[in-house]
C-alpha cells in the first residue's frame, strides 16, 4: 500500500425531495449565485422551477448560463467567467450531470485566474483559488459532484483535457434519486459505463497489497452491475436508482484509490474519440475499456483474474489463469452490449480515418506515456484503437 | 435506503512516516497546543520525542497532559479544560488510542461551554462550538480519528457514554501502521473486535435496500478477519498492519452506515460491563455481539444468514436459513476465541453479580429502548448478559 493523503470535505445530502433544501444550504454560504444547467430537461422536470423557488425563498439572487453540452465547451467556460465577474458572482450551483458539473468548476478556478483558464488544463498552471461550487446532480455517472476534477473541451483543435485539484470539490452536493427517473435508458447505460469505468481504472494497478481497496472496488462495481438491469427495466425504481447513484459518487470520490496508483488509459484514450466524433464519454469507454484490457492483461494476469471471479463470479481455475482473465474480459463486454451500449468503434459509426491522429494527440506526439499498468506509447494506443474498431 | 446528510471532513495521512508531518500540519491552526497522551509507552517508542520535535520545528508551543487510561475518565478532561482555559490553548493534539482520542473531544467540546461537559454526554446539552481536534493514531480500534464521537466514564456512578456530533470530527489524523508494531496481541485482538463490531453495528439494521453499504460493510469485515491473523503472527507486517488500520478508519468513519439506521444495542450493553468491570472495550464486545446475536437473529434469519455466506463463506442453503444463521455466529464467536479473546463474561471472570444493575443503568431502569433490529428493554438485556455469562 502507498502512502496516501484523504481528505474529501464533500458534504452529501442524500434522498427523496432533497433538492428543496438547495436554497437554504446554498444560502449559508451566499446572498448571489450562477445557476449553470445545461438545456432543457430540468426545465421540462420541474426541477428548474423547485431549485429556483428554493433559492428565492433562501433570499438568494440568481444569475443563470444555460446551454452546457455533452463534452462541456471551453467558449461556454468563458462566458461564465465573464458573468461572474460583472455581476460579483460568488457562488456556482451547477443543476445537471457530469458536463454541467465539469463547466461549473472550469468557471469556478477561472474567475479569480488572470490568465486564460485553459491553462490549468493544458497543466501550464495551477489554481490557488477558486469560487465554491455546489451541485444538484440528475445523472449518475461522472462523479464529478464528489470528485476534485473536471474534464474541458478546447474547440480550438478539439482537445479535451482534465483538471484535478482539491479546490474543486464542491461544497455540497444534493443527490436526489427520483431525478434520475426521467433518464432515457441510453444515458442511464451510459453513465453505469462510467462509473464502472471509474471502479476499474483504480482497479488495475501495479500497487501491491491493497486488500481492502480491492474489495471495497468490487463492492461498488457489483452493485452497478447488478442494479443497472432493474433500472433499465423500471425507470421508477427508487431502491435501484438510489443504489447506482450513491455507489456512482463512492467510485469517484477517491476513497477506492487510498494507497494505490490508479491506471486511467482507457479514460485518456476515449477523451481522444469524444472530442473529436462527439459521442457519450460512457459509450467510449465501453468501446475502449475491453480492448485496453485485451491489450494488457498479460502484464499481471493475476489481478486480471481476481477480477473475474470477485466483479463477474467467473469460476476460479488455478490451473488456467489466463482462461479466467479473458472470460472476465468477455463478462464485461458482454454485460455493456446486454445493457445496450457500443463496444466496437464500427457500432458508432467510427472508422480507422482518425485512429492515428488520436493516438498522436493521446501522446502528445509520441512524447507522453498514458496509463500505468502499461505504459502506453503512441503505437500501443493505435493498437488499442485498432482492437476497438 | 434512507434519506442521509454524509459529510466526514477528516483530513487522513496515511503511511510510513507520516508522523513526522504533524508540526507542519498543526502550524495551520495554531501556534499553541495540548498534547494529550496516555502513559509511557509513547515515550518508549520514541514517537513522543518525533511528535515534539515535530512541533517545535514548526515553532508550536506545546503543553502536556498525560494520564489518559482506557474507558477514559470524566476527571482528567476536566483538567484539560482547565489547562487549555488557563492557557488559552486552542488546539488539542491526541497521540494515541481511542481513549486519549475521546477524552480530547471532550476537552475540546468543555472548554468553550460553561456548564458542565458532562451535560453532553448525559444528553441535558448540545455543544454549539468546539476547539479542534487533530491525532496522531496508535491504536486502529474505536474509530475516532475521522469519527464524529466520543466516549467518557463518569466514575461519579460509573457511568461510561457517549457524544455524537459534528463538532467531534478531528481536523486532521496521521495513520502510521509501523506505530501499531508494539502493541501487543491482546490489544491488536481487541482492536479487531472493536472495528468488527462497529462494521456489525451497522450491518444488523431494519433498513431494507441497502446494497451499496452492504457490500462496503462485507468488505471492510473480511479485510479485518483476513489480516488480523497476519499481524498476530508478525506483528512487523506492515501490509496486514496498513490494511488493519485503515479498515478500522473506513469502518467508523460513517460511509458505512449512509442509508441505514444500525443497531448499537451490543455497544450500549457493553458500556455497562466496561464501566464497572474496566475490561478492554474489544473484548467485552466479543463476549457481548455472539449473545446478542443468538438473542435476536429471529427477528431476521435471512439477514443474519446473508452476514454468514458474505462474511464467513458459510455455505448457501435456502432449505434451512435457521442453520446457515447459527454457523454464522458461531463462526464469529470461533474467529475471536482464535484470536485469543474471550467470548463469555466467566473468561475475564465476571460472575452475575452485578448484571441486574448492568441492565437497570442500560435501560435507564427500564425507562429507555436499546438497540434498533430488536428494541431491548430492561429484561431482554438481562437475558443477552446471562447468555453471556
Amino acid at each position: 500500500m502507498d502512502n496516501f493523503i484523504f481528505n474529501n470535505p464533500t458534504k452529501i445530502i442524500f434522498g427523496k425531495d432533497t433538492e428543496l433544501l438547495v436554497g437554504k444550504e446554498t444560502k449559508k454560504y451566499t446572498n448571489k449565485v450562477l445557476l449553470h444547467y445545461g438545456g432543457g430537461s430540468i426545465k421540462k422536470t420541474g426541477l428548474y422551477d423547485r431549485v429556483i423557488n428554493s433559492l428565492k425563498e433562501a433570499g438568494i439572487e440568481v444569475f443563470e448560463l444555460s446551454g452546457v453540452q455533452p463534452n462541456p465547451r471551453l467558449s461556454l467556460v468563458h462566458k461564465g467567467i465573464d458573468i461572474c465577474r460583472k455581476n460579483n458572482i460568488d457562488f456556482i450551483l451547477a443543476v445537471g450531470g457530469g458536463s454541467v458539473i465539469d463547466s461549473a468548476k472550469a468557471i469556478a478556478v477561472g474567475v479569480p485566474y488572470e490568465g486564460n483558464v485553459w491553462d490549468f488544463y493544458a497543466g501550464i498552471s495551477e489554481p490557488k483559488e477558486a469560487l465554491p461550487v455546489a451541485t444538484v446532480l440528475t445523472i449518475p455517472a461522472a462523479g464529478s459532484e464528489s470528485s476534485n476534477s473536471s474534464v474541458i473541451t478546447n474547440e480550438d483543435g478539439w482537445y479535451k483535457r482534465g483538471l484535478t485539484h482539491n479546490l474543486l470539490y464542491p461544497v455540497f452536493s444534493i443527490l436526489n434519486p427520483e431525478l434520475t427517473y426521467t433518464l432515457p435508458n441510453y444515458q442511464t447505460a451510459c453513465g453505469a459505463a462510467d462509473i464502472m469505468a471509474h471502479i476499474m481504472e483504480r482497479y488495475f494497478t501495479n500497487t501491491q497489497h491493497v486488500e481492502l481497496t480491492d474489495r471495497l472496488c468490487e463492492a461498488t462495481f457489483k452493485t452497478i452491475v447488478r442494479n443497472i438491469p432493474l433500472a433499465l427495466k423500471n425507470p421508477e425504481d427508487y431502491n435501484a436508482r438510489a443504489e447506482i447513484m450513491w455507489a456512482g459518487t463512492v467510485a469517484h470520490n477517491n476513497l477506492l484509490n487510498t494507497g494505490r496508483l490508479g491506471d486511467w488509459g482507457s479514460h485518456d484514450i476515449e477523451h481522444e474519440i469524444s472530442a473529436i466524433y462527439d459521442i457519450a464519454h460512457g459509450a467510449g469507454l465501453a468501446i475502449v475499456f475491453p480492448a485496453w484490457m485485451k491489450y494488457v492483461y498479460k502484464r499481471d494476469i493475476r489481478r486480471f483474474a481476481q477480477y473475474a471471479q470477485r466483479m463477474w463470479n467467473i469460476d476460479d481455475n488455478l490451473f488456467d489463469l489466463e482462461d479466467v482473465a479473458l472470460r472476465g474480459i468477455a463478462a464485461l463486454e458482454n454485460y455493456f452490449s446486454s445493457i445496450g451500449l457500443p463496444t466496437r468503434l464500427s457500432h458508432v459509426n467510427i472508422d480507422d480515418k482518425h485512429l492515428e491522429e488520436m493516438a498522436d494527440k493521446c501522446t502528445a506526439s509520441d512524447t507522453q506515456r498514458v496509463g500505468a499498468v502499461m505504459q502506453l506509447n503512441k503505437n500501443d494506443v493505435l493498437n488499442i484503437l485498432k482492437l476497438a474498431l
